[in-house]
């Protein structure tokens, strides 16, 4: 089974290019630290600009990576070298996802320039540099953490400027919202920078951006302004890609002893024709993108998707398809989104909205469907818990990317069953096969008791070919797909096909006829097969896809605490791991066939 | 060992007043449902918002609840069902702690005449009636919950009005600002009312509320509006306490084609002058308030917290003590407040940037403390996740009223284990003592290298009067404080001295010298403990004062899943209780001695 996030995130439609990476970096190699840009003049900074353009397009085209955040973002981040004195001036990059130039005039560049260096991650990272102060990947965090170094600077009775880099969508995220509100009281330096590409990963849509856009039109002139009635001073800049015109903003509000807010206009995809013609495709991309063929889309659980909401809207005219801005990561492609027409929110990067959104809907008679990742449903923990579990909202909510996976540390997707499990009322389901997906969609949608989560399968699509009739009403039953003796393996979800392979190992091996079971359900037991199986198992292995601190297999762990059986629980360590390859973790967390059978005859054998 | 929530939350100054309740109430008898207010005229709903006062105020006196939040919307409860035709026409009450004359006026009146019917709660609740929507207790959630509505009608092609009534501080949390984003372009009927009494709990301080501060200073026409800048039409009341002009207003909005914001300004405990005077004090009054004598201050784990940072202070110059508005419930108290001078923040309720602000502070140089309830801090679990714990940022958490209680299901204490506990790096402790409390706190202001959240006991203060000199640096080292056999009792927190009495009836009853376990870490587990446990004992006990589901003993059973070892795990279930008493509680899980105690024969003589 082929686990790479690459594969999920994939946009099936990759266009040709004729536009190629160069590889003359002799300004850029003349760059080893922010303060050699002070010495550059215009034209050096121009010429420095493509240069750092070419080292985006070499690094995405080669490893993958975010392309046009960062291809609009480098005339900003070399004007910002050049004005202020980094480290001491401390810049933070919201979501880091645009970090790559200020990697580059950090002494970074060989993460960019062929051969490139692995080793150095595509977001903030404090690791890899003095001028990086958090590990940073989730969105809308930057105004807070700011907002903190600000006042620790204060406390202990420092000077230096205090620099958010935020925009490109994840302002509208509730943390940065309620840092823009704390941070305008802060009473002394602090500088956010609004980078305005007038878009988020996919196009913006709240009345937040309604204000961007008009200040954009009316060169920041406009009588309605957010920042300003938030209480900062603001200063507006159209031509945010002209070097020198960014200069001259940054050096008015340097040293400012009071909240700031520089809004600056900048081209997302800037110099890449591509990019800039279609944004949201290019965000980000997968490696050889340049130079790839156009290939035909194949069916992958983002287009069941898609194809099974555009089909249900005939039938459920009030069918709701929401996204918190990640469309093109579940399948609700521009295509989907133009066919679903009213029946389709994006509700911009903003989960907590996107709850209490669809619980409302759901409890005034809409049958909302959300579409999330595993990663970002952590933002709304309290609304799953108060605004949907506790009012028993029948939405539904799609998981995306829940699986142990080679991530960057910041978008792992191994939390979302400990998070959604244990909240009261969730029915949360882990389907194996493309129709246990659809039926259970089927079931959610016609259903009005339950608030219902199901983690969409990870990997290439299964088919039994085989209508799904299970009854999934019947809340926690599961599925023994194979009776056998002695050891019984529940394998969840995607490593249901782990369960059934280790079933044949212990066969060969041990000779044991193992019994194997689909859990279907990851936040209650079936108490009963449980108890059953004490008649002739000795051994209940669990195996889930995700951490094992707060999972599915501690509760079956539990349930057998006072009895003879024994438990052996399998899934992901409590670890932020960082672009660790599958193979490897699947090792060290003993998730082979081969390691979990050795485990069964060490303990057979005792 | 008194569990109620109430002694927590207690502020302990109590004032003397000569106001009581009086029992006039024949206008508001001939109310039965909101059209009969419709019938009224202007005197006529002014005896009556007189009688509902005195009502909130039985009502408070008589059971505790809500006061100022409640005296302050009378006469816009009164003109919201003049106007509007509940419940055709949606009012969702954020927060919804200030929904009582809401209540008096749809049927429920007998939960504030005396007798007092105790089934009526202080919240929003459809079980009670069909012109309450949602279970609401937490703030911030009314914009999302109506924008989803409203998306439903429109796509359900019904015609009514939406109304949010928001404020009181809410307005600054994340999912508000996220809601009011989106509710602005959603181009239909849609309107916010926000209630300005320019308070939250506590003041309010940031940007968001400078500018409300401002349009009630120009009577609505400050140049800068956060409301419009959003995009919402906007109008504004200032004699928010006047019935007349406030039907007026809403006549203006009623049926509304699109989004608009009514900002009325209100006075919070309006009509019960002690509660005019000091607004933060009677937010929220135990029974009795109107009556009671001045009381001498206790200990409590409170004035233990703000006495303990007080002192800090003198020698950590850059100490932090941080509050989400929160302050009364912590031990924060306007003299502390005082005190601490700009070494306290209060970032309004916004928990989410709370986390992120204390990361920033505690990577830069300050030793951030933050003040949390435990049913709150789950506002915030992606920064907790993102923002601190991947960072490794060394702040410290203070989670108060992390307990099973008698409270509302919308302010239950039982998550914060599975919520914190399962998140990475992360040190959550659990102290049992005051000499252990202060001691954590020491510790984790001392060190560096890790985010540390301390479970603040629950209840009466407990001081064994000998200062702890424990290394806390020793991560997941248990404290085995009895030593026995057969049988260990592991007992976190506030159980631990159930542990001791289990120890002692087991003793009783079974003649076995039991083990006594202090976990101290709910984050991690004492491996070698346990598996020194295994020598001479067979049953492992696990006391929880939270959610079992996800939780601290849920680990441990997972530790023994492939020995002989018994695990019996006590906690509270997955389930949203409601007001039950707290000792039907305990006997529904078994966590009393007696019942753990049959558990333990049951299981020996097996």
């Amino acid at each position: 089974m082929k686990k790479k996030i690459f594969a999920l995130l994939a946009i099936l439609l990759i266009t040709q290019s004729c536009v190629t990476a160069r590889e003359d970096y002799s300004m850029l190699e003349t760059i080893n630290k922010p303060q050699d840009v002070k010495s550059l003049n215009t034209k050096q900074m121009n010429i420095l600009a493509q240069e750092i353009r070419n080292g985006i397009l070499n690094h995405s085209n080669t490893i993958g990576g975010h392309v046009g955040p960062d291809l609009g973002i480098v005339e900003a981040t070399i004007a910002l070298h050049y004005v202020f004195n980094s480290p001491k001036d401390k810049i933070v990059f919201d979501v880091s996802h645009q970090i790559y130039p200020h990697k580059m005039l950090t002494g970074r560049k060989d993460g960019f320039i062929s051969p490139i260096n692995p080793k150095i991650t595509g977001y903030s990272n404090p690791a890899e540099s003095e001028h990086d102060f958090f590990v940073l990947g989730h969105t809308s965090t930057s105004l807070s953490l700011t907002t903190g170094m600000a006042k620790a600077r204060d406390l202990n009775k420092e000077k230096y400027n205090i620099i958010a880099l935020i925009g490109d969508g994840s302002l509208s995220g509730g943390e940065a919202l309620e840092g823009l509100s704390n941070g305008a009281v802060l009473g002394s330096n602090y500088i956010v920078i609004v980078n305005d590409n007038d878009m988020s990963i996919a196009p913006t849509n709240g009345g937040l951006y309604k204000n961007l856009a008009e200040l954009r039109k009316t060169n920041g002139k406009a009588e309605n302004n957010i920042f300003k009635a938030m209480g900062y001073d603001y200063y507006y800049l159209d031509e945010g890609n002209d070097v020198e015109k960014l200069i001259e903003t940054f050096k008015k509000v340097k040293d400012t002893t009071k909240p700031v807010v520089v809004h600056i206009h900048t081209l997302k995809g800037k110099g890449y024709e591509p990019a800039e013609k279609n944004k949201e495709f290019y965000h980000w991309q997968l490696p050889g993108f340049m130079d790839a063929k156009q290939v035909s889309p194949q069916e992958s659980y983002n287009s069941i998707t898609a194809d099974y909401l555009l089909n249900k809207k005939k039938s459920v005219k009030n069918i709701l398809a929401v996204s918190p801005a990640t469309p093109g990561a579940t399948g609700f492609t521009p295509e989907f989104r133009e066919k679903m027409g009213s029946n389709y929110v994006d509700v911009d990067i903003a989960e907590q909205h996107a709850i209490g959104f669809i619980s409302g809907a759901a409890k005034n008679g809409a049958e909302p469907v959300l579409a999330v990742m595993s990663s970002f449903i952590q933002r709304a923990y309290d609304q799953l818990s108060q605004d949907l579990a506790l009012n028993n909202a029948p939405a539904t909510i799609l998981v995306f990317c829940g699986t142990i996976s080679d991530m960057d540390m910041t978008h792992l997707g191994i939390f979302d069953i400990p998070l959604i499990s244990n909240i009261p009322n969730i029915v949360y389901l882990a389907p194996t096969t493309k129709e246990e997906y659809t039926a259970m969609m089927d079931w959610s949608i016609k259903q009005n008791k339950y608030p219902v989560a199901i983690r969409v399968p990870a990997g290439n699509v299964i088919s039994t070919g085989t209508k799904d009739k299970t009854d999934y009403s019947q809340i926690n039953k599961f599925k023994m797909t194979h009776k056998g003796e002695k050891v019984a393996i529940i394998g969840e979800g995607n490593f249901y096909y782990l369960a059934l392979d280790t079933q044949k190992e212990i066969k060969n091996q041990l000779g044991i006829d193992a019994t194997v079971i689909n859990p279907v359900y990851l936040s209650g037991i079936d108490k009963q097969m449980l108890e059953d199986l004490k008649q002739n198992h000795s051994i209940v292995i669990t195996l889930e896809d995700g951490c094992l601190d707060g999972g599915f297999g501690e509760k079956i762990s539990r349930y057998y605490g006072n009895s003879d059986m024994k438990v052996l629980n399998y899934g992901a360590d409590k670890e932020f791991t960082d672009r660790v390859p599958l193979k490897e973790l699947y090792q060290r967390y003993r998730l082979t066939k081969e390691q979990i059978t050795d485990d069964v005859k060490t303990l057979l054998d005792k």
